[in-house]
Order: C-alpha cells, then sequence, then structure tokens
C-alpha cells in the first residue's frame, strides 16, 4: 500500500547525531561526535535514594496520573534556581517539559504557522531545527561572531523579513559553535525583539557549566513585556535519561504551553520530577556541577591546546568558555562530510561535519567537536588521528 | 504585548478532564470522574525494586541519552505480548512513547494535514480529540451501538467524504462508553480502510481489562497491509505516572513516527523503560492485571446494581464488560454540565458530562461514570446522591 503521510513528513530526515549514537556505542571508535554528558558524574547512588524514599512514603500518588504543569515542588525548586540568575517569576511562570527539547517541540506548536519565518543562528542546534520543521516554517539564517548572533545582521534581517515569529537563540555555550552571546547583544536582541513583535526562544541547556568568567544575566532578565520564552534542562548539568526540562514564560504564554503539552503527552514522568526535586532539596546540584565543569575544563584545554600544535593553522576553531563543544572552520575546499566517511573508516573518530547544523546545509569545511565524554587520553590519541585526516585534507589542495 | 500565536491556537481549551483532576484531589467530594485507574494496586516495592537493581548495575547507562525507537528489551517483550493477542511482527515493529496519548499526538502529525478528515466513534475519548486537533482537521463522527462503532455509517461517511485520512477507534472497552467492538466489526473495519485507502488508529490501553466473556483479537490482527497502527499503555495496566506506552505498525510507517518523536523529546525516560521491563521479565504483569480486574469486576457489578434498582428508569446505560467507564443517556431535556454543577455543589459529587467526548459538543444529555477508583462504599454513598440528582432532573419534567 502507499501511505499517506501529512505534507510536513515531506522534510522527515533522521538526525545525523541520533543516529550516530549507534555509532558513538562502538567502543573501538574515539568519539568527538556526541551531544551526551559525562556519565560517570551522574548521581546515581543520590538518584536511587530519591527513587527509594520517595517510592516508600508516597508510591501511590507518585505512580498515579499528575497535572500537566509539573510537580509544584520541582517548579517551585527551578524558579529559585531562576531568581538567583536574575529570571522573576512566580511558580506559574514556570512548567516541567520531557527534556527541553519538548519546549522546543512545543515553542513550534505554539508560535508557528506554516509559511512563517524562524530567525535561527547560523549555525545553530540540529534538534531545534527538527523539531520547528514540521511546522513547516522559513529558516532565516544570522550569521554569528565570537559574540553570537549579529544584531546588525539581526536587524536588517527584520527588516526585510514580513512573517517573523520568533527568534531561536542559544545564548550560552551555543551548540554547535560554543560561543556565548555578549552582554551588549542580550539587551540588544530584547530591543528588536520589541521594536518588531516577535518572540524570542532562548534555549540556554548549558548555562551552569561555565569554567572561566563570570557568568552572564540570561536574555530574559531584560524581558519586561513577556517577550522571551526560556528553556532549561536537566540534561546537561544533572543527566539525560529522566527527561526533565522546564519553560519559563509569562503566565499567559504558559497557559498555551501547558495546553499543547497536555495534548502531547498528558504530563512528564512524576517520579523523575520528584526524584529530582528531592535531590535539589539536598543542595548537592551546585556541588555536582562544580565537579563537572572542573573536569570539562582541564578537557577542553587539552583539546584546545592539541588544536593549537598539532592542527594545520588553515583550521579555524572557537575558544568556548564553557559547555561541551568547539567549532572547527576548515579551508573551504574541504568537504567535512568526505572527511567523516574517512576518518571513520581509516582512522576509526568521529565527529559531526558542521553542514547538518544549517537548515539549508551548505558549510561543508565546517565539523562540530564535543570533548565532554572523553577521557583525557582518548582526546589525545583522538586528536593525533584528527589531525592526520586534517593534514591530508588540507594539503591536498597545497 | 499581543502575542501571535499559531491558528491553530484558536481552539485550545483545557482538558475538562485534566481540569477535573483537582477537584478529585479534595476527597471530601466522591469523583466518578477521573480516568485513573486504582493506585491501591501500583506495585510500588517492585518498581522500588527493579529501580534499585537497574541503577545499581547500569546506572551510568541508564542515565544517559538514549534511543529514540526506546529500551530494546522492553520492545521485545512487549513485543511478546503482543504475539500472544494475535499481533504479529518483530522488534522493528514497536517503539516506546512516553504515554500513549504522544501515540495520539504522533498519530496526528504523521497523518493530518489541515483540513483532513478524521473519522473518530461519538463519542470518543477526549484526548485524542485534542490531540488531533491541533493539526487542523475536521472530524467526521460515526455513531455507536452496543457492538461498537456502526460499520454501516462508516461507510456511508467513508463514500461521502474526500479527505479521510484516518479512523480512529478504541475497540475494547471504549472510553467512555465502556463498549467493546464485536469480531464481526474488527474485520469490516479493516476492509472498509482498505477499500478506502485509510489508516486505523486503533487505541487499545484497556484491552486487558476484561472481567468477562472471551478476549476478541485486536484489529491489528486482521491488518494484511501494514493499515493498521496499534497504541498500548502500561497507564492502565500498571501504574499512568512512569509515561510508558507503546507503537505497533508496520516498519515503514513506524520510522515516520520514530522521526517524529526524535523532534518531540528524542527519547522516553529509560529508567521508567528498564523498570517495566524488569518487572515484565518477572512475569508478575498478568497475575497483577488479574488481581485488578478482580476487583473492578466487583466495583462494576456495584455501579450496575445501583443504576437498575435505584436511577428513573428514563436514564439509559451501558454494561461495560471491562475498562473503568460506563455511560449514561438521560433524556434529551437533561443538561448534564447543568447537573455537574449542580451535584458539585449540592451532593459533593463529580462525573464527566458527555459533552466533552464529542468533537463539536451537543449530546448535552450524556454522561461518563467511572467506578475504577472509588471504594464500594463512597460508590454507594455517591450512587445515592446521584440518584437524587437525576431523580430530580428527570422528574422536573414529568
Amino acid at each position: 500500500m502507499s501511505t499517506n503521510f501529512a505534507e510536513r513528513m515531506k522534510t522527515a530526515t533522521p538526525s545525523f547525531i541520533r543516529e550516530s549514537l549507534k555509532l558513538s556505542m562502538d567502543s573501538s571508535i574515539i568519539s568527538f561526535a556526541g551531544g551526551n554528558p559525562d556519565s560517570s558524574f551522574f548521581p546515581i547512588e543520590q538518584v536511587e535514594t530519591e527513587c527509594r524514599s520517595i517510592l516508600k512514603y508516597n508510591g501511590q500518588d507518585v505512580l498515579q496520573y499528575s497535572v500537566t504543569e509539573g510537580y509544584t515542588g520541582l517548579r517551585a525548586a527551578i524558579m529559585e534556581r531562576m531568581k538567583r540568575i536574575g529570571i522573576e517569576g512566580t511558580i506559574e511562570s514556570v512548567a516541567i517539559t520531557s527534556g527541553s527539547q519538548q519546549g522546543l517541540d512545543l515553542s513550534g506548536k505554539l508560535f508557528l504557522d506554516k509559511g512563517d519565518e524562524v530567525i535561527v543562528e547560523s549555525p545553530s542546534y540540529m534538534g531545534a531545527i527538527n523539531a520547528f520543521k514540521y511546522y513547516e516554517p522559513k529558516f532565516v539564517e544570522v550569521e554569528m561572531d565570537d559574540d553570537g548572533m549579529r544584531m546588525d545582521l539581526l536587524e536588517e534581517k527584520l527588516c526585510k523579513c514580513q512573517h517573523v515569529k520568533m527568534i531561536y537563540t542559544i545564548p550560552d555555550f551555543q551548540n554547535p559553535t560554543g560561543r556565548t552571546m555578549s552582554l551588549e547583544r542580550r539587551k540588544k536582541i530584547v530591543e528588536l525583539a520589541e521594536r518588531f513583535n516577535v518572540m524570542i526562544i532562548e534555549d540556554s541547556p548549558y548555562y551552569d557549566l561555565r569554567f572561566e568568567g563570570e557568568p552572564l544575566p540570561p536574555i530574559k532578565k531584560f524581558d519586561q513585556n513577556g517577550r522571551v520564552v526560556y528553556l532549561g534542562s536537566m540534561s546537561k548539568i544533572l543527566c539525560p535519561a529522566l527527561r526533565v526540562g522546564w519553560i519559563v514564560a509569562s503566565p499567559e504564554i504558559l497557559r498555551g504551553y501547558v495546553l499543547l503539552k497536555q495534548a502531547a503527552d498528558l504530563h512528564s514522568n512524576e517520579l523523575a520530577q520528584e526524584v529530582i526535586s528531592g535531590y535539589m532539596a539536598k543542595d548537592s546540584l551546585d556541588f555536582h556541577i562544580e565537579r563537572m565543569n572542573v573536569s570539562y575544563r582541564g578537557k577542553r584545554d587539552l583539546m584546545l591546546d592539541l588544536i593549537e600544535n598539532c592542527f594545520p593553522p588553515e583550521v579555524k576553531f572557537t575558544r568556548p568558555k564553557g559547555g561541551l563543544f568547539l567549532w572547527l572552520t576548515l579551508p573551504e575546499y574541504c568537504d567535512a562530510q568526505e572527511l567523516f566517511r574517512l576518518a571513520l573508516k581509516t582512522e576509526r573518530i568521529c565527529f559531526v561535519p558542521g553542514d547538518t547544523f544549517y537548515p539549508y546545509g551548505g558549510h561543508a569545511n565546517t565539523i562540530r567537536l564535543s570533548y565532554a565524554t572523553v577521557s583525557g587520553e582518548r582526546i589525545c590519541e583522538g586528536m593525533e588521528r584528527l589531525t592526520r585526516i586534517l593534514n591530508a585534507a588540507v594539503g591536498q589542495k597545497n
């Protein structure tokens, strides 16, 4: 039989990263491809302790249907954390999602009609592009520099485009580039969103993973009129598999999200929410994050050292101050998809070709590397192998 | 500021049932409104044991990102159960969802373009209507009798409508009516779907909750060409809060679902999946279901007895052979929304007015009752109170 799928399925393609998970499970391959956090830091015992005590004291309730907005204790704890970074609000300003991926999907569903425009950083997180695309928008790409999305170019696009509904940005240690938006631009983007009457979706799963420098306030701090939706996640700072993220928005807009979540999955896993809430109540989250940051910082330093000392000078790279990723720009004649296949076959290493981070492809000469899950030893070995690949690729032309 | 939501949000309304959860938490109210299973049966200790052993032996993996399709062990265990009821397939035929509500949402996303038609039983599950409506279809209602959706009327509608993409049915102990589709009609609906080239979404969360009579094969058993998608759920047979459901479909169609799930929430909570898989491996699920069925059967019998002996004879009712619900049809001049407000205020009881189960409302003289979570004593007390309400309502006219 021929199946009549909806129109939106014409653009459906598997995410490169999700598919490459299968590769990363092969331990003979050194993978810089994943977006995973380092599982050796997962607070397994604490999760187990919380599970036990919650099930013991409140098992019947915690296993029953619950409210779509999320567990009240967790919403309150998250709002406390939000206040510490300058985001004001009450419990009515926050709802729990099934990972921040769900926040992205619901953002598309809440705001996008077919043909609307979404402004994204160029490059941007492929999971967001993937979530939005099923609502059939046009993507408008705005280039970045080391201070994040360029506001002069954003203003140009906003002047030119007629149907922009939202600007999607990852201001902190961006996926895939590792870049962070400057303070000045955080203020400017809100000003522009106001002037052109568009929403900002601020996606900040890496916010707490800062290795150096002073934290910057989130864009949402400068939001006077409920124009910014902030998406947070436990996936990178605690663990991904419990699938707990959150949305902070004005109560009016949050109501829309909650109605859509109700239709999407009724509510998120209640046990997971209460486990995280219990864990947070013991004040161990910040200490946990600090330990991870020490490790990630060391790995970033190692990778940057090896890039500086070994890579051909034609290869440009970013210097992230936090997060999981850095970004390579090769000479224009290099094709990272080709290098990906070659590297996998001849050197048993893996990375993400950068074209997957652009809604319409292109930029074949870019690569995303993650240092987060690879041991120091394997970073050294893997970067040596990658150096061989890059030397050959760059040298080919010379 | 005025927010520019997507067009689809114009139809957004909170689900009556989700909202009424707040009422059902007030223990001074006797509620026949919920769709909850009886939490006193939740296997709390077993869930705790599984959590502990999984986290102990495999904590790092179980808390990390995982594959969209779901945990392999659980997929295999579910496919085994499916085979027992006549659904053939391999592990490639099943994917795990975040509750079967997600299966409904993704079904809408996979098949429905704006303006397409969805055929639903009249009445139907409001959560499905709610999930589908954001894809902006037209709902086409087909009346039921005690053998489920009427095939003569279905055929008529299929002849008349030009844009039907799918037929949505709950063949077993339907929500809200408690009715079960006959064997003959299960064969006929597949035949009609073939002839008119439409999909069938078979939603069967209550399948195992049969109190009497022989189980009927699922519609999917008669599916030769991958035209039937089967949605299953752990929510009613184990517990809802872990949010684990499943989709069985042809591998080609399942790939579409998996791509959409990837965009929607990456994957479902891995710990929950492994807990349920571990629980199922101990062969305790069937015994657990049997215990619940004994209890539910007793409550159903009690409620039916009270209806027969106390309600005014003008009130018609269904006799479910399983599941959680039964359905009242009052004389046409009765308005269940009005009775709902009156019952809550004067008698402190709660039920669901039936109009919420129709995509375009109407049928104000219908009511859904659930017996599942109410103790025998409170069923007696609550039905006495409801009898007073109904006597007054029916008597008013006489």
